[in-house]
């Protein structure tokens, strides 16, 4: 069995917690119950580059009882659980490249290692196969392209969309993050609850009575920003997008240009998907001892390396607490290396929302390998009835009933001639 | 001039709120301001069935400042203000049809009167005048139809997404319903607030500890959900559809069919857009002494019909509160008989948010005049660039500077090639 | 029977409001069923200083039902309901002295008129009959003193305390404003939902959005501060204990001095007790149109007349809202004159909360019937007899089953030696 | 030195995380460098029966700075973090006898070597030091009593005044817990999120959408409740106490009896300072995998004796939390042993929160040293002047200014002449 990971000794803990996962998923398990009577992805290989977790090998674990054969390698050199990739090799029989810490030429090479495997559907969670494969195709005529791929974030679905918009993109693509199921719940519950608990575990700050700055309120944004104030914080937005940033206000958030929020945050969030969020300019004009994180998907959102220059000192004072001081003697600590703070400093998503995202995935491998003969080179979103499948199942294993419209009700919505 | 108005007297009192909603529009005046120099409207005759309200006024002089010629009827029988009225018509020269109270025959004689005009944009809030010009044309080949129409309410937008679905839309209609800067702040802030400011009016009851039922969780609905829990009741949410069920369940309110929450409830609301939501056989399993009160377009959300034929006794206790003593001696109290209860016990959306939808619709009907040949017969959303700048237009009203994208920060997210 | 009441002919009006305020109120309604058994208060003269509102004639009609003779006068010149004083008067024969709008001399008439009756028990609310037996006690040997007086507000006991510490307190007082199910409630619920109801009555205004500074964090400004939240709006607080800003502070608000508020503030709430909160030389820090209200006891927490000296114009824009506009053109809306905003623009305290407070009351008078004789000159909590039993009664009517605790629970609680 | 403590060779790690703590309490550093000045406890013995962690070591370094002889025993057998143990015997020369997983026995011997010391002063968390203390009292006349203690916990405190009820007091008590800025704010703000943090950081659980149940409604489980429903959940409160239960159903809560909760729990948190108050017949009512947690001081509040009793499994899936199936094939998850989960599981209260408890610790050891004569057999609470310094140095050291009252106002607080 192929693979590169840190160490086989650790598959015991691994098959633990992988275990846990499972059982923390019901509606993956669902699929996967009817997967492995069904198998819909019989002889198809699959390459994933997923944060290498416990709840990605319950998606790995998936795709395999549908009678595929997938690959993993990572999609953060930071966030592999070691012995989570152990276990899969040693205890699933799935291969598996990734290592907590690799460094970037390491990273790509586990890339690679999945694509030499010709993937007919890939799994991405920042666009980084997806990347590899276009980049390799505009100078190799040989690379072959998969039937389509699947894309898990709202970071990548915009650099997705762009290569559309310039007619450069060589295959269909379902971008799984733009399901409600996904975006919704991922994104809001999932990054709002773990960003704040990575926050809380590399600091155990108190965040009652913080000012806690919130870069960006789009749907990640928005769950910072309501658990934050969830802990008691006064929230403050910094936004772009007048729409946003209206929406903010009306929630009761203050809205700042980051510039004047630099003067007054205790504790600062980036999570907008773009570049140099807080910048060179910023750091100085912030209050000492201010804690400064990332829950974007790139750690380019902070630009740690002006930080760097601008700083006398610097060192790390907790695990993933880095210390840096400035001239003006005000010290700023930075989390988990400016990297998605939520799988540097926690435990990334908890199982419960990665079950609706990856039931997504994995349905949406299904879709793919039935149609990929009628899809064109387009961003496709899920299709609604994977989407709607998805929260029934979630709703029947939370023992939640729901109403049922009666005909007359079906029959009032679709007409148009009753009135006042 | 032609109108139908209750009494020329109220035009004084009229006028002093028409000032006072002016004032609090700031959006609208600076779109007023710019229509007054360029006189985009110059010589449209504009047929509006709205809610005859101090905002109605705003809009309808604003529309005139264009060059414009409108006249209006009332989109609801009992939400007209019958002083605004008399103001619009014998202060500023507006044809109005509408008195609150009016009986249906009444009401589709002011709908008529509208017509009459030819109008070649119609605004409509419920879809009224659109239906009754269709329902026409199939009998009638003189029917003449507008450029376009815009609407502005979710029912309204269903109701004409079913005619084009069905090939039967004959002209184009803008939805300035699904503008962001519409649905998002209308249904939801206005939505939230006046309906449960409907309810404290016509009861002066403490919703902090009570049980406040809430059928629709549609933009609507969660405005009055959070608002309900902002005033300290304990929410639960009626739903059909999964998605918007598993939405509630995760925004941590309680989800139950109707006939569960029916046992519990003291307050119910109304606002699904769909027929008989609260039915014969819920009435019977409330407790004693509960409110039920609707928050949707139409008067056909609580079957009252249904609950009058139940009731052994039925009196008015207070002005708009409607008591129901069933066999079981409970007392059911029907609140603004089944109409719009914001409109009904309360003054409707504050002005803040009727400026908004309301630059909307003047914007639109702006971009109709000028591009209705480009149009087709089809249900489109408001143009993103209108939305926009009413976004921006507001905030700078309320003195809040936002961030705005470096090129850099602009050039990466239109890259795709940047990544781990 | 005597009287002094704006007029006979609203009695009807009345009659069935307070019908309305009676079924709303269950927890005074048992204790009145059980006094109308035992007449507790049988030939007792009990004089009442209170709101005159649909809730204070339950109260009345309680101590009625016990066999005392109450005669009431109103607490707030603008506060008095004048149908609920015609109904008390010749429907239920009980003597009233209260008219909407009366001005200083005939409010102290009416107290006057109260105190001639040589009531045994009175029962306040701000503390005017009070200071009134206390004042001509000073002057006038043959002033006769009650057994013993109720005080309803946190103003009133302020005074009183300041008063028993001065060594001036003439007989016993119980402070009902301090029983938990009063000032937990009714100032909390209560003053919450009911101010921010009265300044959406007036005003129509959509709070979500708007920045409200609420001066003062007792009881009552916290009410009003949650509530305020609860509609979206960004709150910050002034207060001059630091306990109480440290308290804000954690509970995530923003705490500023008054002069850095009046700058940044949409709509101001004064709740503090204290006199000239805001004084003159905040008005010309802030911004155009601001609303200002306040919701303490009595009208001095808005230096007001200071406002009108600094104003160029004054005018009545809307029933209860005053226009101010300064030198600087920017304009200030005041609510209600400056009294308390939810009874002068909306209907005071909601029967629900009234319930538990007049529960209090109705008890203490009670309890003063049967142990005045053992009172000191002390300002006295409400026994946590009766406070507990309110809460108990209060629970039953809501349906609501608790705990009770074991017999090896409480042995537990009650010992000292069960350890590590 | 005399000591008892894991490892000497953690005393590095130790004293790097006793340093980041030591930063993160401008309260205590404040009243540190005052201490180091004037040496107010010079030559006094301090015995501390407290949570070996960071934030005591601040205490503990503070009253050395005093001029004190302080040792230190823990207060919890599983709270010990013995790098901090060891940090403070060899890099800061302060006597510990602590170990982190001591059984019973060892406990209590560190108590005793404690004792030993005869300590004039001695800080308790749970009343051990003083229980014990008055247990050898009451058999040997020998034994020497403190000048006074003070108490952190409100379990403690209880305890204490059962004991002064049954006038079995033998010395003077400083209720620390009892303080304004300790109980407010440790046992709401800092209960409230390290028991979520515990639950979080030993499962990894999604919060939003679960029903959570909270056992208790005094200050620590109103703070547990307000960061349960801040993280998404719908919380159920169980209340004893009719005042209590009240307020949660006030607040938006539902209230239920612990056998009708036991159903529709997903996650349980006993906090109500008495025993068994899950107990054998709430188990087999659950559903499958819930999560049961106590954050009370001692753990008799989960009866997990029985649960064991009724178990047929029981195995732990993750380390401290252990699974218990039952006969009907359900799953319960004990966390922390039914142990203090924000100890056991997180990393106890913050340091922001320990930083105004521990400065009221500081100031009131200072208190007893120059009263300690005045004092009788009592339980005080602390000085109204301490808890206020306590309050303003906190806001200053967060920058934030407030208002003080004029001299008028402070003159009309202090009348009760001036009224309607």
């Amino acid at each position: 069995m192929k693979c590169d990971i840190k160490n086989k000794n650790l598959r015991q803990e691994g098959k633990k917690r992988i275990e846990w996962a499972l059982n923390r998923m019901p509606v993956l398990e669902q699929v996967r119950m009817r997967f492995a009577k069904t198998k819909p992805l019989k002889g198809v290989t699959i390459g994933a580059c997923l944060h290498v977790t416990t709840e990605t090998a319950a998606l790995a674990l998936t795709l395999k009882a549908a009678g595929a054969r997938p690959s993993v390698c990572a999609s953060n050199p930071l966030s592999t659980q070691d012995d989570v990739a152990a276990s899969l090799v040693f205890d699933y029989g799935i291969e598996v490249f990734a290592i907590k810490g690799e460094n970037t030429k390491t990273y790509y090479s586990h890339i690679d290692s999945v694509l030499k495997n010709n993937p007919q559907i890939t799994l991405d969670d920042g666009a980084d196969l997806i990347s590899v494969i276009h980049k390799r195709a505009r100078t190799s005529k040989t690379q072959r392209l998969p039937w389509a791929s699947t894309e898990e974030t709202t970071t990548g679905v915009i650099r997705l969309k762009s290569l559309e918009g310039q007619g450069k993109l060589l295959y269909p693509i379902i971008a799984v993050n733009d399901a409600y199921t996904k975006h919704l719940f991922d994104n809001r519950y999932g990054t709002g609850q773990s960003t704040m608990d990575g926050i809380v575990r590399a600091t155990n700050k108190l965040i009652a009575g913080t000012n806690v700055v919130v870069c960006g309120y789009g749907w990640c944004g928005k769950g910072v920003s309501i658990r934050a104030k969830g802990l008691g914080a006064n929230v403050i937005i910094c936004e772009a997008d007048p729409l946003k940033a209206l929406e903010a206000v009306m929630d009761g958030f203050r809205v700042l240009p980051v510039k004047e929020a630099a003067k007054i945050g205790d504790i600062f969030v980036t999570v907008t998907g773009d570049i140099n969020v807080i910048s060179k300019e910023d750091f100085p004009l912030m209050k000492d001892r201010v804690l400064v994180a990332n829950a974007g998907h790139f750690d380019v959102e902070i630009d740690i390396k002006s930080l760097a220059a601008l700083a006398t000192k610097k060192k790390e004072v907790k695990p993933l607490v880095t210390e840096y001081t400035l001239k003006n003697k005000k010290r700023i600590y930075v989390l988990g290396e400016g990297r998605l703070v939520n799988l540097a400093c926690a435990e990334g998503h908890p199982a419960e929302v990665m079950d609706l995202s990856f039931a997504n995935q994995a349905l949406s491998a299904e879709f793919i390998a039935k149609n990929h003969r009628k899809l064109k080179k387009k961003v496709y979103k899920v299709p609604d009835e994977i989407d709607s499948r998805v929260a029934a199942l979630k709703l029947s294993s939370m023992g939640i009933r729901i109403d049922k419209l009666t005909t007359q009700q079906k029959k009032y919505l679709a007409s148009w001639e009753v009135g006042t």
